[in-house]
């Protein structure tokens, strides 16, 4: 008995297709058997086929002469990219590479697991591309076992300071290569004690032998990187970026790395942040900091993904100029154009830390000659630990839409990560993940729908939110038409039920200091770390426009005018931008206190609606499923009480101002 | 070297006494060599003589006839008392016993430190008879080294499970027998792993050895126990102190303990408390709990020390009925004289727990037939972790002061707790303590007074602070009269300035949640604890009258009325018992939010003062100690700076209402 589930992987019996007899023999062009993803392929199709249908397909690899009937001819281009068509005597997939092959069989299998007709898929041919050239997982996994952030077990790569590869190690490279995962960050961005020793000979051959297996997948292994190396294992006194004798230790050591973990990427660098050492200790640049080393590892084909994750993290709350929201801006905008080639900045999608709402950070669209990479949270961190429900693909469907007017087109978040805007090679989008050792993965098994749901948006940012949500049930929980629609029920609004709870007129953190769950209305308030909500007897908010800290000028015309002015700014983000009354008349004719009122009440009861659906499906899913799912709603029920009683009374207790519907404010 | 400071005992050169010929020959009446303790009182006389005056002194065990003239001619009648008087040729100390004789030898030890004139001090001749029958220290030490609420280092009692016994164990027993205590528990009343094996062969021997070390010094080992032994170690399914297994369970056990640990004094127990096991989850009485182990330790000679610390650590905040101020009264007053002979009831001196401003519990002088132990903290949880300076010694006096109306006469809470009230035999006062393996024992040099000074008070509860406080410093830190008025300078306001940043008119509990340092107002409002202040737009404060919970009602008349009306109620607690306007006055003359301002602005000041008279001792003093307090005044001075200004801006951000001396609030 494996001690995790297949999630989407878990191949049930299927119907609708069980007479195809185009799944019969499936072609693979471009590729040969010494290509060991297409293999790895061929044995998941072989697999998924068999026990979903039935069929057991004669693969044929690298036929020459066998070539589809494509409607849309378009050229394969890119090494990730796959024609799927129909041949008289089966079905034939193209593609560069085992990588493309692999994308190809996963598609086909998705077709059959969520019972879609396999002729009217493929009949008339379809060409995909990935949206995104990387697309990323970040783990915050310790070299002890412990997660960083984790709300689903311990970490399935390392424990003791060892690194563990087992049987779910190529489970897990088949799980996230199936939605279209191609890198993979295995360490925790905060790099200590152990981690640090990651680039010497005590786990080269372990990295190697995992980066192979990730490899048979598409997969590329990065490691996160201690910016003090020289200094904590190399025996420096220094890490200054412009140091001869440090430029020289790195040199040695990436040469080093490099052959030891030959199919590495690169690393992932979190500096000067957070007590994290970086090249501000030596008067340098982010930049400097990012090129020495992008510099060193460019012949070895690897990439530097830099955090822009740098502020101020010790604050002091009495001063309202210093706005860690223009943090990132401020710190990487001056050396826009002085990133080199092979340099990827890492934007969080928001200018504070993955709140349920933020304005999109404005360095996104705001560099306009740096390769950009998005980075999301789905680890729910500050959204419920993976015990309240919060599916969060609707957050990232308006992120990837929100338009930067960078350019006169194609200046969505969409278009800049994905290479189009600025034409850049290296981008794409990370999340920092939310899976662990636990049974099912990822704590709560809806949480599933969100690893599942960012591999699918990363691949192709044109789906929506709906479909996403459906295909994951239809492969994870029930192909039965109602248990479908229920769950996606539960999915769809459970983002904006949680912002309603917690987080009103785009004010976040009211969150439990350390722990980020449950709520605490002034727990960062008098705090070091730049996160206030300004709340007195009369109004509540952060002055962010031109007379306030400026950040609102920060983005692109007309964003800017429209974030500066209490009356254009959206209702979600208005006290994020500003300092307002209470009485202050929202867009929706409500005041701010009644809105808070309102979405507070709103929130807990629809939460209790969530779970309301989620008991009525108790026989008709998986046992094991629903009890998981009933034991955090029941969680969730407590902690969104809490959040409505808290967040009212605080604000009752501080304006005075009733309730215009005098429901019971303690 | 030690790794560890002599702290009162470092005898050091002192001239006064140095031609005193009494002290050639110190006769010891009473008691003869074969004596333990009187043997070593003999050894600390020869080395404290020997280094302060160059005195080698001839010590006589038992010379019949030698008894010197007392004025006071009061006989001797416990075990623990003394008489110092001079002979033509010497000094006699008459005692009944080697403890009596012991402390007698610290007397003349003390004096001689202190540069007193042996000849004025006992040429009349004293008799000193201590207090309180009980004297105790309780270690919150776990058996892994770990010390709950310590603040200076690891346990020297425990480490990684284990026993340790060595030089500093026994320099331990010295300096706490020289201040009068005879009674350690050593291990956390939280009593969990490891510890729940302590009544097993695994620990008997090293027990056993570390009482015979103890009773050299007049001081007897207790146990804190684990209420659910028999389900934990016993193999048992029950606890329940009714039930006849249990019984037999327990009366097998304990002939086991007393055999193997033949100077154990008892037990003491934390039940039904903060998730302990106890006797109602039996649905039986906190006395059946304590009279079932009392009465089976009886024959041993052991007593058992039950805690009241029994409340609701559930709460819901949204309860306005629940007060935990209630608990220990309304859980333990029903029994009143039904708790057996042996078993003494340890309560906090304070209805909630140790903060730095409370009432005096009522079960203090409510109970009336029941031995009664006052608990009170050193270990400063709620009081700076001995990084603050606060020299708790008067407000310990003002508690043993505190008048509670249970009798005619001999009322105060030091009668009730000496035994003269109800004439109990089993009584006394207990102290959490603040002790650690750090060099000076304490943490913050300056938190040594509280543990001289407990000790101190607890055999004298007629002593002064200020008395005190001098002993502290003339013994510790120099005998130069500048220095000593300066530290007691710092030493004695300091409670008071603790109190006027933290704890504004009784309203206690605005303190960071789980660490108890540094502010956090609303830290505790919307939690589970029972710990509330009520604060809203128009006021502050808990009604404990006959109209709000009726908490002020368990107390006896006239306090019961004094407390129940604001008018009456002392400002210092007024928002203890009353939810008052912030615009309320004060007998002081300021309106409750001034008042707020007032206390927090000073308190600030007051504490860079005490800074800054600390600073003026540089190189006065010892480099070592100077440094080891300048460097705490530092995170002092932070902190009473961030409570000041929190707490302002909280109640100004709350009420509208500003200062009426415009001073800056955030």
């Amino acid at each position: 008995m494996k001690n995790y589930s297949d999630l989407w992987l878990g191949y049930k019996k299927k119907t609708h297709n069980r007479d195809c007899k185009n799944l019969n023999k499936i072609s693979f062009t471009g590729v040969d058997e010494t290509d060991a993803v297409a293999v790895n392929a061929s044995e998941e199709l072989k697999t998924g086929l068999k026990t979903m249908l039935d069929i057991e397909p004669e693969i044929v690899f690298g036929t020459p002469g066998v070539t589809g009937t494509v409607s849309n001819g378009s050229e394969i281009l890119d090494n990730e990219e796959y024609r799927i068509s129909l041949s008289d005597e089966g079905i034939v997939v193209e593609a560069k590479s085992g990588t493309g092959i692999l994308y190809g069989a996963f598609d086909i299998l998705r077709t059959v697991a969520v019972e879609k007709d396999v002729i009217e898929a493929y009949g008339k041919g379809i060409v995909v591309r990935p949206s995104n050239p990387l697309r990323m997982l970040n783990h915050w996994d310790n070299m002890n076992g412990d997660i960083e952030r984790g709300y689903s077990g311990e970490s399935f790569f390392f424990a003791d300071n060892k690194i563990v590869i087992n049987e779910r190690t190529r489970d897990y490279a088949r799980l996230i290569s199936s939605v279209g995962i191609n890198a993979v960050v295995i360490n925790n961005v905060n790099v200590k004690d152990a981690a640090s020793y990651m680039i010497t000979d005590r786990y080269y051959d372990k990295l190697a032998e995992l980066g192979e297996i990730f490899a048979g997948y598409g997969i590329r292994l990065f490691l996160s990187l201690n910016y003090a190396s020289t200094i904590e294992i190399g025996g420096l006194d220094s890490a200054d970026p412009l140091d001869e004798k440090v430029i020289a230790w790195w040199r040695t050591k990436m040469a080093e790395v490099f052959d030891r973990i030959p199919t590495l990427g690169g690393f992932l660098v979190k500096a000067d942040s957070e007590g994290r050492p970086g090249p501000f200790t030596y008067g340098r640049t982010q930049a400097d900091g990012a090129n020495m080393l992008a510099d060193i590892v460019k012949e070895y084909g690897g990439i530097i993904v830099w955090r822009c994750f740098v502020y101020n993290c010790k604050q002091d709350w009495r001063d309202r100029k210093t706005d860690r929201a223009r943090a990132g801006y401020d710190n990487f905008m001056p050396m826009d154009g002085e990133y080199h080639d092979n340099v990827i900045l890492q934007i969080k999608n928001g200018p504070m830390d993955f709140q349920i709402r933020e304005p999109v950070s404005p360095l996104i669209g705001g560099l306009k000659k740096t390769n950009q990479m998005l980075e999301v949270q789905i680890a729910q961190e500050y959204t419920g630990h993976q015990i309240d429900v919060c599916y969060l693909i609707p957050m990232f469907k308006e992120i990837l839409g929100f338009k930067t007017y960078c350019s006169e087109k194609d200046d969505s978040v969409a278009d800049i990560i994905s290479g189009k805007t600025l034409n850049s090679r290296y981008s794409g989008i990370a999340a920092v993940t939310n899976t662990g050792n636990d049974y099912n993965w990822t704590g709560n098994y809806l949480a599933g729908a969100n690893l599942y749901g960012f591999g699918r948006l990363a691949f192709d940012t044109e789906l929506t939110s709906e479909q996403i949500a459906e295909e994951f049930v239809r492969m994870t929980i029930s192909d039965d038409d109602d248990v479908v629609r229920d769950v996606m029920s539960i999915l769809l609004p459970s983002r904006a039920i949680y912002e309603k709870y917690t987080c009103p007129l785009g004010i976040g953190w009211m969150v439990q200091p350390a722990t980020h769950y449950g709520c605490s209305v002034d727990g960062y308030e008098y705090d070091r770390w730049g996160t206030y909500h300004r709340a007195d007897h009369l109004g509540i908010g952060v002055d962010r426009t031109d007379k306030g800290t400026g950040y609102a000028l920060q983005y692109n015309e007309p964003n800017a005018s429209m974030y500066n002015s209490p009356e254009k700014c959206p209702d979600e983000l208005v006290l994020f931008f500003h300092h307002l009354p209470y009485t202050h008349r929202l867009h929706s004719g409500k005041t701010v206190i009644q809105h808070i009122y309102d979405t507070h009440f709103e929130g807990y009861e629809e939460a209790k609606g969530l779970a309301g659906k989620w008991d009525a499906l108790k026989g008709r899913i998986d046992d094991e499923i629903y009890e998981n799912v009933r034991e955090r709603f029941e969680r969730q029920l407590i902690n969104a009480h809490e959040w409505c009683d808290q967040v009212n009374s605080y604000f009752y207790r501080k304006s005075g101002i009733p309730d215009e519907k005098s429901r019971t404010i303690w």
